[in-house]
């Protein structure tokens, strides 16, 4: 472990581990074995913090530099390939795993991203890749079609969450409550549209 | 805007146009919504741009540090939800926007490879990479097989326009019309080889 | 050919072509032309070097700076294309390859993770990302769930590799037969693991 600031670690971990849930639960779905849900949770937790890492010239990734990221998604690998039988709506704590996710991933990224000196634009777009990374190579992976790119509300909230973070952080008011706040925003935004079904028009 | 020529921001953008346009329709035939649309226009549009400045070591990449870039590939995922009823040949104005980004990323690329001190072989990888990436991209997230490994002669048209660039090059004379010239030789190339039909071989 | 250690490039150069033979085989498979077959084999055999250096931040990657990796990865392709026919098991010698692949790259990169610095968990999870990264890309390309997501012993025998390397890196005996010893044991499990057939057990 190096000097990098709690606030970073903290809910970046709490971010892989959801992730790795989603993760390692999609694998399951998708009838892998073992260590297919195991590798499918890393590579789904770990994703988008590796790839907001690249964009922002941060290398090694942080997940690569401090070994509790990768022993975290490794746990929630094996406790999604554990909880599968006690968990009776996969489908519905899957979406709400990622929806913690996204939140999460969301935030920690746009604030780094203005950290690193990128205006309103460039940070949210830093912070939506961040949220919706993760999300998107694991559903590659198994063959599905995007959440992302499917019906429901999903970047408007990461958005939504990404700009909350920069309008605090402009006012000079982004300490954890107001970082907790925006991921929470995040989270409930994409949970009322999946409740409410919530869509968006479709062409012709 | 900071001091980036205009130079690479104008090819830049027109390259993010037109392959936001593309993943756009693409998205529009996937029957995705406006926000799926938009999304998947966003990432066909700014992906290999921001593939070649990973490459490249050019962080945060140039699309993150200049607002229009994400907000061009925005107006075009709009622009290709809002046209469809118009376009009567969805799958033609495809093709054709899909080759003129290949243009316009595959020159830009190897010249900024050129610039960064790659050889010949180096520079036009990156230029292809970058031309093909945000293809590539695109139809892995609606899950087809990308346009560059199927029939049509694709790679090899972003390859000459990347021999091209290199070779105006080393000779002192790439300036615009150069430039202009190559892009505009990629899409010929690959409109001829699509009216055609020009196939590669195939094993057995 | 600038000052890279010979170490690097000879063992690189050969995951390059063995790797670049099994996306050709996989394109010949998936009925691709020959330049799908040969792009195909570009990307299965770069796509995990070139992640390597981007995660290390060695840019531009070494396969871009050293015109043997794309003239390697180039014949690569061609020699599948036109082996086909020869090679009456297919899916063996394609497996095979891969294998080889997986041995080669995990050990080269985690080498390189460990004299980047980084630990024992960051050094090893280069060395598996980049083992499989290149089938992970060949397999989504042709719209395939990975091989290290299905059923077989994949990911394991490469992190097998990984510690290895980093026991002897510890042990201030990794040399050049120490790396082939752990390359060759990799391919050995992984060999093993497909011969009986070993399975992880599945969830329900």
């Amino acid at each position: 472990m190096t000097d990098e600031p709690l606030q970073v670690l903290v809910p970046d971990l709490m971010g892989v581990f959801v992730f790795g849930l989603s993760g390692g639960l999609a694998g399951v779905r998708a009838r892998l074995d073992l260590f297919g849900v195991t590798v499918l949770a890393g590579i789904t937790a770990l994703g988008g913090g590796v790839v907001r890492d690249l964009l922002l010239g941060l290398t090694p990734p942080f997940a690569l530099r401090h070994w509790p990221y990768v022993a975290v998604a490794f746990v929630a690998g094996l406790v999604a390939f554990l909880m599968h039988a006690q968990v009776q709506r996969l489908r519905r704590a899957y979406l709400v795993l990622d929806a913690a996710g996204l939140g999460l991933f969301t935030v920690t990224a746009t604030k780094l991203g203005l950290q690193q000196g990128l205006g309103l634009v460039g940070a949210c777009t830093v912070g939506v890749i961040t949220g919706i990374g993760g999300g998107v190579i694991r559903d590659v992976l198994i063959r599905e079609i995007p959440i992302v790119l499917r019906s429901e509300i999903y970047a408007l909230a990461a958005l939504i969450g990404a700009v909350t973070v920069y309008a605090c952080y402009r006012l000079h008011v982004l300490q954890a409550p107001e970082q907790i706040a925006a991921a929470t925003l995040v989270f409930v935004v994409r949970l009322i549209a999946l409740r409410r079904g919530w869509q968006a028009p479709v062409a012709r």
